[in-house]
């Protein structure tokens, strides 16, 4: 008796081929859905954590401070910590993990990437005002600028970032760039991309804390007061935002699968489902093993347990 | 004519193979080298810029500030900052790459694996004498305890670091803990210990942001005297530390070979230099494709580049 045939993948499982045993297919079928509801609960998990980390921000600025305005007064400040948790944290993070996506993979990589650089030129505007907002509020105040830790970490993430998207542009987004050089960039541009976003989280941390010794007094932060516990709060939850983004982003087998096994078309042999490792003909992975491998959701960067 | 035989490699390159045509084996052999010296270069930088930070946290407090001591006063505070910059961030940069040392893989995996737990032990003490000093300050000047965010992130910090210890110690070092719970268990043990590490040097930098802020008035932390900008300068250089640290221990070229690959008697045919890939039997790559890829130094993590 032959097997039913297999339901179509919501995740690519190069494992899976047509001359394989029923119940082994089944086996890796259930263990790409698993790492499938693993994605989606720790994207779940982001998403909720971020939107509240906004609204915290916002409720920090409306409710505990003086709102939102454009006035050399501590109302522009706020739009300091808005604009960074909003764009350059947030925004950023999404920018990060957009290509992990699984029901992005229908869409060409040139429309991700348009994404990805659009999400990130966003952040950086947001970024950009953020710092105006607060060089304004400090030469309208006549605070002297950029003698904090804080400053000093921040300007260098901004510089970074604004260094990181245009090599990223002219590298991955101008059509001659040859390919070896993008391949010879992907793991500095991967690394910086997650040490900037890392920065940029530690200079929010360092930002709150200046905020609720500076902006605190009787009762000041030592006594704990609500706005206090409430910001606290705050930075715990930009952490697990950076935290969750970083687990994401660093998961060999949530990788967006290389365009030859997204673009192959399907087998049609009897029982069969997904793509064989054999049609794989990346450049960076000739013998396609390393997506094949990375991609059974158990293996990853296990490396040698012995 | 035949090519001369090659030299003893510093770095394990299976690629290379008996059968192979010598002047790719020389290829192959320059690119470990320069990957070699990548390597020594990023250490070295680690390094200095580890020891520069832990002089500067010494210059702080010996010069700037009231000294070391154990009397409930601000030079018992002092140990705090010098015990996290020594133990709870240099200690533990090293006890996270100490695998990646070529000069250790000759030693055996236990060994490494007790010096690795080792030096986090000690960091976990040097962490928790640095948290009894600022208790016991705080308690003798009547300030309040775990009211800031810092100490908030700081013994969260703590907390799972030590939870990192127990689970690495009975999972890694207790002899009878099965190799698929090893292997199931290494990405987070791996993720774990980055963002443990990543989140004790954003709470530095939270702790040097207070700390200026307390402990300068005329001048203030705002009209940058001196220690400020020499702490502030100390801040930058946590950070690159940590920066550098989180790039040795994530290129895979830079991974300690599997032990079948370091056990492996050598291949005596005529030109050959270190082992054949096909003599890897690792049971988490048992084909041996991934150690091989990883460690052409190039393609690491690359991925898609089109």
């Amino acid at each position: 008796m032959t097997p039913p045939p297999l339901p179509p993948l919501p995740l690519e499982i190069p494992q899976i081929t047509s001359y394989m045993n029923p119940v082994l297919a089944f086996a890796l079928l259930e263990m790409a859905m698993e790492n499938f509801k693993q994605f989606l609960f720790a994207l779940s998990a982001a998403v909720t954590v971020g939107f509240v980390s906004i609204i915290f921000v916002l409720r920090w600025v409306f409710y505990f401070k003086e709102g939102l305005a454009w006035d050399g007064g501590l109302a522009e400040f706020n739009w300091h910590p808005v604009l960074v948790v909003t764009g350059f944290i947030f925004m950023q993070g999404i920018a990060i993990i957009v290509y992990r996506l699984p029901w992005t993979w229908k869409c060409s990589k040139l429309m991700m990437k348009f994404i990805h650089a659009g999400l990130n030129i966003l952040a950086f505007i947001f970024a950009a005002i953020s710092l105006v907002a607060v060089f304004d509020f400090h030469n309208s105040q006549k605070i002297p600028n950029m003698y904090s830790l804080h400053s000093w970490v921040g300007l260098a993430a901004v510089i970074l970032y604004s260094l990181q998207l245009v090599l990223g542009v002219c590298i991955y987004l101008v059509p001659i760039t040859p390919t070896y050089l993008r391949a010879a960039f992907m793991p500095l541009h991967i690394y910086s991309g997650l040490f900037i976003f890392t920065s940029v989280i530690a200079t929010a941390l360092m930002g709150i804390t200046e905020k609720l010794i500076f902006g605190l007094k009787n009762p000041s932060y030592k006594d704990s007061p609500p706005e206090a516990t409430f910001v606290n709060v705050l930075g715990v939850l930009i952490v697990i935002f950076g935290g969750i983004i970083l687990w994401i982003a660093t998961r060999p087998s949530w990788k967006r699968p290389s365009e030859q096994v997204l673009r192959s078309p399907p087998t049609n042999g009897g029982g069969s489902v997904g793509i064989k490792v054999s049609q794989q003909t990346d450049p960076i992975d000739p013998k396609g093993n390393g997506d094949a491998r990375r991609r059974s959701g158990k293996l990853e960067d296990s490396g040698q347990v012995n």
